[in-house]
Order: C-alpha cells, then sequence, then structure tokens
C-alpha cells in the first residue's frame, strides 16, 4: 500500500483558487488523471489531472521543462491518447509525477503563470475513456447485493454456498464501456414471464442501474505468473464509478448457467476521472470478518490486508427524471453507502484473478460487483431498494420508479472525507436511459 | 451469404505445386488469412494468405502493382500487424482481394516470377494472432455437449429450459487468447470436493479441452444498432478453430451464478488461419429443427439461414503425451465431429449478440461453444468422452486419460468436403499443457 507523504497534508492549498473551496472534488491532495480535449474541437484526447476546476494538460507539463526525470517521463507517457502507458509504469512513476504536480501546484510554488499556461478549463472540455480496456471483469464483492438479488433469483438460495469463499466474478463486455454523459436506448432482448411457456423479444421492462467501483490495473503479470495478495495493490493505478446498467427481466431469463450476458452488455458507464490509491490513502479501513464467517484462503490474507484492505469511499445515487430536469430541478439522492461494506477487498480481488495465471493488462478495468450496503436504502441498484417492485421509490417531483424510464439520467458520486484529512471526491458518473429503437 | 464464383472452380490448380496435393489443407480454393513473420527474426508480423506450403506475403502483394484497386486497398489493409482493417472493410474488399489472389495463384498466371518473390515458406515462419481481440464471447451452440455437461454439474437438470430459445453465451476472456503452439501452466484454483465443508487451492485436478470454432467479426455495428439475421453473416470474416481449455473442478465450485470465471481465463488456443465464408460456400448446409423443438423467434429465423445457415466443417481433437511423443509417435485422435450439428447458426449467433444494442468490433472473437455430436465418440471434451470420469480414454500408447495430464498436447484440425468440391483445411490448432507452478 501507498504511504502518506508530503502530498496528503490537509493543510496544503492551492494557487489554483477553485481547489480551495470546500466542497471541490479534486482539491490538491487529490489529482486524478483522466483523458480530454476542448468540447467540440479536433484536437488529440490526452491525459490531465484535474485540479479545482482545472485540468492540467500533461503533454504540456511534459514539454514544459518544469518537471524532470521520472515525473517528466510518466506525463510524456499520460499525456498519449490514453493512459494505458502510463499505467504500465507503476506505482513509483505515478507517485513521482504526483509529487511534481502537488509541487508546482501549491500556494506559493515558483512558475506558476507557465504552469497556468498548462490548465485547461473543466468546462471547455470532453472526456474519453481513460484507458484502453483490452478485458473488463465484474466482481459481485458486496454480500448484501448478492444476498438481495439472490432473494429475487433463487428465492429459497440466495446466498450460494460459494460466495463465502471464491470472490466471485464474470467476464464483462468492454466494447460497449462508455465515459460519463453515456446514453444509449433501452435493450431489447427475450423475455418469458412466470405464466408462460414461450418467451417474447421485447424491450426490457426492468432496466436498473448498479452502484460499482471500477478499479484500473496498472502494471500487468506475465501469463502463467500470479499476483500474491502482499504485491497485489501495486498493481492497481486507481478507482472511479461505475454504473453496470443491467435489464432484470433479460438476465433471469438468460443468465442459466453461463451467467449475464445480454442483460449487461449494452451499456456500462465510468467517471471520468481515475482517482489514485495514493490519494486514498488517509481513508483506508481495516478489513474485517464477522465471527461467523470463514477466514479466507491464505492466498487472500496478509496482515496488510487486515490492516487497510478497506476503502471508506462514500457512495450516492442520484436519479433526474424529464419532468425534474424540465422543472429545473436537480437529481433525488435516492441511495447512500460506503465502499467499506464490501465483502472482498481491491487486492484479493486482482490475486484471486490472477492465481490460475490469468494475465492482467495495463488498462484492463475490475468493477466491484453492487456495493449495496447493510442497510434498506444502501442499496445500489432499484431491484434492491424496491424489494423486488413491491415498494416504489418516491421522488420529490412526485413521481416514483419501480425500475427506469425512459428519458431518466441516473447520476453516481463518491467521495471521500474524515477528520484530519482533506476531502477528496470522484467527480460524477452520468448515464442517461433513451427510448427503444423500434 | 456469399454466393459460388470462379474461385470455387475445383478443377483449378495453382502453380505453387504443393497446393494442388491431396492432402494439403490450403488448396487454391482455399486461400485463409493469417499474421506471420519469418521464426524468430525482428521482421514485423504482417498478414498473410496461405497456399499450399506457401504464404503469400501481403504487404508485398500490396506494393507489387500486381493488383489494383480495390484488391491493393484490402491487400494494405491486411499487410498491417493484424488483420482488424481488413476485417473492417466487408465482404466486397474481401471477396476483391481473394479473387485477385486466385488469379495471380493459378496455373499458367502471369507474372509468376514476381508473385513468386512474395511467397515465404510456412515452415520457416511464426504465427501471431491474426486479429487484436477488442472481445472474446464464448456461446454454447451445441446441444448435446450441453446436455452432456450438464448432467454433470446438474444431474436432474441437464438441459434447461431457456437452452431451445436463447443462443446462450458468456464473455470470454481476451488476453489469454494464445495462437496454436501456445503452452501454459497448469491453473491453480479454488476446488471444494463433495465430502468436505471447505474448498483448498489446488492446481486443477481436471484440466479438459474443448473442440470449438472461432468466429471472427468483420464489420462491426454501431452501439445500439442491432444487427438483423438477414445481414448477419455480412459482418463474420470467417473462422478458426478454438480450444477453450477448461478446469472442470474449478467451474463446478465457481460457476454459480455468474457463470465459468477463473475455470477458463487462465488459456484459450485458436490456429493462425481464418477461412473465410467465401471459401465455405460449397459446404453449406440447411440448418433445421427437430419437430419437437421450437422454432427459432423470429428475430432469429430467415429464409437464408434455413436453407444454408449450417456448414458441414469435420472436426477432430487429437491427444499427444509425453511418451508418445519420445517414441516418434503422432498423435491419437479421440473425438471426431462436424459443425453441422450445432443447434444455433452463426448468423444467430451475431444477430442475438447484437439484439439489445451491444456493440461487435471488427476483430471480436465468438466462439461456437464445444462442438459436441450426438454420438459417443462425437463428444468434444474430456469430460464427455469419459462420461465424467468413468470411461477412460484408452490410447494406442497403452495410456490412458479421464482429464489430461502434465506435458500433454492437444491438436484440433478441421476440414471440409465433399463430392465436387475441392476439400478445403484449417490447418491445426496445438496447445500443451505444462505442469503447475508451485
Amino acid at each position: 500500500m501507498r504511504e502518506l507523504n508530503e502530498t496528503h497534508n490537509p493543510t496544503l492549498a492551492s494557487w489554483v483558487v477553485s481547489a480551495n473551496q470546500g466542497d471541490t472534488d479534486f482539491p490538491i491532495q487529490n489529482l486524478p488523471f483522466g483523458v480530454f480535449r476542448r468540447k467540440g474541437s479536433s484536437e488529440p484526447f490526452r491525459g490531465g489531472v484535474a485540479i479545482g476546476d482545472q485540468i492540467v494538460d500533461l503533454p504540456r507539463i511534459a514539454a514544459s521543462c518544469l518537471v524532470s526525470d521520472q515525473a517528466k517521463q510518466a506525463a510524456e507517457a499520460g499525456g498519449m491518447k490514453n493512459l494505458n502507458a502510463l499505467m504500465a509504469l507503476g506505482p513509483s512513476a505515478w507517485s513521482a509525477l504526483r509529487l511534481a504536480l502537488s509541487r508546482l501546484l501549491r500556494d506559493g510554488a515558483a512558475g506558476q503563470a507557465l504552469v497556468g499556461s498548462c490548465l485547461v478549463p473543466m468546462n471547455d472540455v470532453e472526456y474519453d475513456l481513460p484507458a484502453h480496456i483490452g478485458d473488463y471483469t465484474d466482481f459481485y464483492t458486496s454480500v448484501h447485493h448478492a444476498t438481495n438479488i439472490g432473494k429475487q433469483f433463487r428465492p429459497n438460495n440466495p446466498l450460494l454456498q460459494n460466495y463465502k469463499w471464491v470472490p466471485i466474478a464474470y467476464h464483462g463486455r468492454a466494447s460497449s464501456i462508455g465515459v460519463s454523459g453515456q446514453s444509449f436506448r433501452r435493450p431489447l432482448g427475450q423475455v418469458k414471464d412466470a405464466e408462460t411457456t414461450t418467451p417474447v423479444l421485447t424491450p426490457t421492462r426492468s432496466l436498473d442501474f448498479e452502484l460499482e467501483l471500477g478499479i484500473f490495473v496498472g502494471m500487468g503479470n506475465r501469463p502463467g505468473d500470479p499476483i500474491p495478495i502482499t504485491d497485489a495493490e501495486e498493481h492497481v493505478f486507481g478507482i472511479c464509478l461505475l454504473n453496470d446498467w443491467s435489464a432484470r427481466d433479460l438476465q433471469g431469463w438468460e443468465y442459466q448457467p453461463l451467467g449475464p450476458f445480454l442483460s449487461k452488455n449494452f451499456a456500462t458507464t465510468i467517471s471520468p476521472w481515475i482517482v489514485t490509491l495514493e490519494a486514498l490513502v488517509p481513508f483506508r479501513l481495516p478489513f474485517t470478518r464477522e465471527t461467523a464467517d470463514p477466514q479466507p484462503l491464505p492466498y487472500l490474507d496478509s496482515t496488510l490486508n487486515r490492516a487497510s484492505g478497506a476503502i471508506d469511499i462514500r457512495l450516492q445515487v442520484g436519479l433526474l427524471t424529464v419532468g425534474m430536469q424540465a422543472a429545473g430541478a436537480h437529481a433525488d439522492y435516492i441511495a447512500e453507502t460506503s465502499y467499506h461494506h464490501a465483502y472482498w477487498t481491491m487486492a484479493q480481488m486482482v490475486t484471486h484473478h490472477s492465481v490460475n495465471g490469468c494475465d492482467l493488462r495495463p488498462g484492463d478495468l475490475l468493477g466491484t460487483g453492487t456495493l449495496s450496503g447493510p442497510g434498506t436504502n444502501q442499496a445500489g441498484a432499484l431491484i434492491e431498494l424496491t424489494a423486488g417492485g413491491k415498494r416504489p421509490v418516491h421522488l420529490s417531483s412526485g413521481e416514483k420508479r419501480i425500475f427506469l424510464e425512459d428519458g431518466d439520467s441516473v447520476v453516481l458520486r463518491g467521495w471521500c472525507e474524515r477528520p484530519g484529512a482533506t476531502r477528496i471526491g470522484f467527480g460524477e458518473c452520468w448515464g442517461t436511459l433513451l427510448p427503444a429503437r423500434l
């Protein structure tokens, strides 16, 4: 795990004034990475780092002579059309670049005019996916989600026997992953009602969101070489928000015996900013197991993982209907939870994924699975929040929802805060459901 | 579907003498695409076309002034480090290049010396994956396999209710796909025996092969735009052999509820040559359903698919142990079947995959799933051939196998033949199991 260093100092302020406002997601203690260009331009997409309401343009930093050696090399790698080359460089390069940027952006730093010329206002940009995602794997790390959703699909057997031993996961679809702002048509698929013997092809009637985090792999491993849990976090570049849109009626009919397919692969949305593990150091928590639960097998256990395997990332889901938008209203926040409720840690995910020799590559994406917490309003999907449709979600507009309706937008938010540390945020992850193509 | 044309003429012979031998996989009627370079060289990998025991070097053809216009453009696209750009061009480009090469390679063609200088002997080359595989999807199109394997995992419920309605599929792992000649360590994973309550981490005790075909997507579709079944084959570039190595003990413990993961993602091996759909035209067969089976839903049905949705690709699995190799023996062929037994066609796979708007991209790979036929010796996996371990496979060396042992190599072969057409082949797909890393 990364260690606390001068970049975490809560007394640091930036000469970028917007970075010092209490509600910013991007103070100088955060410095997340993304890929951007000026909106509507034909500029190449390239890597950048968020600071307040500005973006540090990495190719310009690399060319500026403001940073040297390892940080310059990292800025060059990060300045390409995606962050894969930077991801491949490993933690010491990421850390060197982050430290160099922290020093350049601090109150009183020299060269502010030159650094200022490397800033692009966030309001003027559009984002691309931060990485070429070679493979996308989605885990199932919330025992609360597994139990809640298990009840819908298998009322008599909600939590399967393997759950508390195996960090369950499946391969997802990389092609349909989009960046915040993604809109997609309501998918068609086969649905079979309980009363009929024949399925029909129909637009899904139960389009749901799933509140997840996305974990980007940094350095990969060679085929056949597992990543031990003591090294696992060295292979993680950082974390973003992820919405794993799901069509529940398609899922129920198709998922046996090989898992979800068309019910998930039409769209997955991630936030543009990847928060580094280094920025998250102040918010780590012990990873614990209930006394009644089995301890993880030795390959999934380590002193470090027990001491600080969890992270207290607060998460919210907002819903904005067409009606609310027309009335100028903001999204209603309908669920709130924290990543620290997860049953399996990030390190356990990486180690389990590679224990059979499977190779992870820089830019691969691991979803956490829906991060439902133990409470009723901590559920990360409508199917759980509505108890399988029995209890509609009521919105401030007077509308209610069992599942999403055409035109609905969902926004995920995430942030970390605790006394003695500066609040950092993940930005937002927006997606919009369009009517079906008929 | 492509149509019969002059490239299929069985009376055509080539001035490349090896292409006219009765046992060649690569007569002038085949002309499959792959990616190669001289063995052990630092040459760039580039696209080529097999003819007899030679390979047509596509960049040299493109530069040679021997072909013009559309064929030249296709040869340039195919001459890159992978075939993705050629795949994206679509059937008329593929067909133009194939026709131009057929004319250049025929007996009596002009410019033989110049074309001869564009040939590289197959014996001198090494292969790379023919495409950058953005996403790999594995289907489950053999009802015989689904029933046989269902009996192992769910004795009371082998064939699930959805099977005859839904072309079942799941997402596979792209990173661990390798080309023929791939070797990989016996994977470790969690295994739980029926008698115990606690799983253990162990090298798999039940490493199996799966005989499949791999279907490469040519042109993609835009997100949200399904591919109708009448257009589906226009999006298919061609077909290769595919071995979906599987660890059955890992699979049994991990696969509920989200499908296979570590039991499959350590290695998948494909053959180097992609046989085009055009070359396969003479071997198409009607796609039929038993009277007792439901007809496909309308989106999975078309006149063309009924008339010629199936393809009679003969398939064989060979096994070569360390002992057999030491004794100079060849592989024993332990199973033989045909692709025409599949329950779902290639067009149905493409259309189902995109019916929800999921975008397919050039170079995406669709596995057919294990292609077991109805007979006992037509099964495409050891778990089926041995009836779940009850009936070992006996080899000519006197050895026997329930599952694979360290050092075993598996070879898949495929070919098409019928009276009135020239036999074409798929080459071979080899893979070798190495001992576990301990």
